[in-house]
């Protein structure tokens, strides 16, 4: 693969920021395999990079997502108000992943809606979306494609390969599957594996969806509706496992949204408290701009993420391939994958003598956690990039940003 | 209101069980006026009770029900298999609630879809069901209606009230708004309020609900269809919320439900997994039984119930009025209404310096613990009564049955 700069521009400010940004799309056209024995004939990938890639090209980080996020991740976009990426506030010049350092890429995955071929793009040789019969893909697959995209890039290794919560389990199989090719893997609120709990909230939020009538079996495109309904109740659902019982309780309470004139209830099934007040908004706001079959194959790959499945169930085992340096972080509050399931990680690594720092962060928001600022997460992951950069010789951090800088 | 004897025949038999039963239907004529300004004209309640009350009416025991259960607290019905009442475990002869020596009351609450009136009986006046006209009601209003099947039997004060998690919240009720009617106060899994995450998950539920088409704004009775896959979502996300993280990860884990032959995965949307054929099969069977209304009405109940909001949320002074002794007891694995919630309220009695016991039971079985055989939780309640019979005079335990005599 020929080397290649970044196909963005990344414009740095003394803010922090990244400054405008806009997507590339690189198209493949060797055909993918994928885990189920399809085959994905050609496909796009929605790729934003910030930074510059060395000439050593030794600083290439790799962002992954997570269910609902994209290639998006810093920076904004030309004329659009409120447009900043999804880990703005850790990626960018002077953050904690510091793009006056690093080349930081961010790319949507495989079956999204943002961009990258997924179940809405058109069939190859058809006119027609892929809809239902877009194929099942796993994080593995996720993981191949993104391996096609370093050879693009002509990145024969990454110095980090990061994510949060399914994201975090790209960067795990990354380790796993291309032990050779990920210098450090950053792991934040994640799992090795979904609990039964976990895949329960998946089914009843596939149930919703399928059993939408506008879902059609999942042809609705052709249909010209979509199945807003389930994809709302899908949404509510995730909504309350990202939160903490805590921070809801702190967040809304039991405050009533539009009361009686005498302070009374309405006595019906309307709005009542400001908790379905914000629960409805997220859920109808969700259903207008995410593609409902792309919720059930994001949901369907993070159930069959189970690397120790090959081996047993035996973590470790699954682990022995690894070549990285791993940091792990999990957040006190998070229920949907609690302290345990990261410190299960750092347990099965130690059997291996991997290098693995751990951080348990004492945080209220739940599992959304890991993508809010917060001065001690963010000091975690600053202060390991500061080491890669250190161990890879890149030149010093030239500036402090983001939260650490408040 | 002249003295009654039970209007069920109870059968004890030496295993423990109350035999066959069945349940009575009890009209009243004198308008019920409700707590969002609404009258109830006239309506019928279904009873079950177990045991004699004693000449001087003094060893009554009502047991109030939560979200899905009835009147059919114990007891089987004649010739049908299967047919245990939801709690037959706690009450019958020799059992925790001693049938022996006490007289049990089981009544289905206003707007539920098992005896009593509710949004599938017919409006009054009309040849058509209430459907989404039937009025919104609250543990105050259920209470209320309790209080004239009391009177009803002429019993004026109950030896206890008794109930787990919503039923929990009407015994509460009871010992606030009739404090001369209820000498002992039994509270199990319950909670003074529910918090913002409870509230959010009944929210989730009404909204699939409604949205499903079949709902038609809740009179699909007219249109001979009911809102089932709502319904049955609605009671996938209830029923995830009744077991613990820990409970499932046993009962279910990561297993397969029907494997492909070599092992894999289907890599689709059908069940791969058990937890989700567990999930399916009881949203479904629910949703053959259970009414779409008073699902809805039943969820409001729950959040509309917060005895404590007239006083300024300060749960002390709403239970000042309280005379009766308390008995709490929450599960440590219960996270719908976890052990804090009970606390709150012992502290908040401790504060008027009522009598009160609490009991932590260590299960592993979450939420819906508060209905299992469990025997540190069944001496906990058998001790309390056998104190209560102490008191009140009433004859000695005659023989333990149940998981106490096991």
């Amino acid at each position: 693969m020929a080397a290649q700069s970044a196909p963005t521009a990344s414009v740095g400010d003394a803010s922090g920021s990244v400054g405008v940004v806009q997507p590339s799309f690189i198209t493949f056209n060797n055909p993918l395999p994928l885990t189920s024995g399809q085959v994905l004939p050609s496909y796009e990938l929605a790729v934003e990079t910030y930074g510059t890639l060395n000439e050593q090209r030794s600083n290439a980080v790799l962002v992954c997502h997570a269910l609902n996020a994209s290639h998006h991740v810093a920076g904004v976009y030309e004329g659009q108000a409120k447009s900043e990426g999804w880990w703005d506030n850790m990626v960018g010049p002077g953050k904690a992943l510091d793009t006056d350092r690093f080349f930081v890429i961010g790319v949507n995955n495989l079956g999204s809606c943002f961009g990258s071929t997924g179940p809405a793009s058109l069939r190859p040789g058809t006119e027609r979306p892929w809809g239902a019969d877009f194929p099942v893909v796993t994080v593995e697959d996720w993981v191949q494609a993104q391996a096609r995209l370093a050879d693009h890039f002509g990145i024969e290794k990454f110095a980090a390969v990061m994510g949060g919560s399914l994201g975090g389990m790209q960067a795990m199989c990354w380790a796993i599957d291309h032990p050779e090719r990920v210098g450090h893997c950053i792991v934040v609120a994640s799992t090795a594996r979904l609990s039964a709990q976990n895949i329960a909230f998946n089914e009843v939020a596939r149930r919703a969806i399928i059993s939408d009538p506008d879902f059609h079996g999942g042809h609705y495109y052709e249909h010209g509706v979509v199945p807003r309904h389930g994809l709302s109740v899908a949404r509510m659902i995730g909504h309350i496992t990202y939160l903490s019982d805590d921070d809801m309780a702190v967040k809304f309470g039991r405050t009533q949204r539009a009361p009686a004139e005498n302070g009374e209830f309405h006595y019906g099934y309307g709005v009542e408290f400001e908790v379905e007040s914000y629960l409805r908004y997220q859920g109808e706001k969700f259903s207008t701009y995410f593609d409902a079959n792309t919720y059930l194959l994001i949901t369907r790959a993070l159930d069959y993420f189970d690397p120790a499945r090959r081996h047993g169930g035996d973590l470790a085992r699954a682990l022995q391939a690894a070549q990285a340096k791993f940091l792990l972080v999990s957040f006190t509050t998070d229920w949907r994958f609690p302290p345990v399931r990261s410190r299960e990680i750092v347990q099965a690594l130690l059997k291996n003598q991997r290098p693995v720092s751990y951080a348990e962060i004492d945080a209220p928001h739940g599992h959304d956690a890991f993508l809010l600022e917060d001065r001690r997460y963010h000091a975690v992951v600053q202060g390991y990039y500061d080491q890669i950069a250190l161990e890879l010789g890149l030149p010093a951090r030239q500036r402090v940003t983001g939260v650490l800088a408040s």
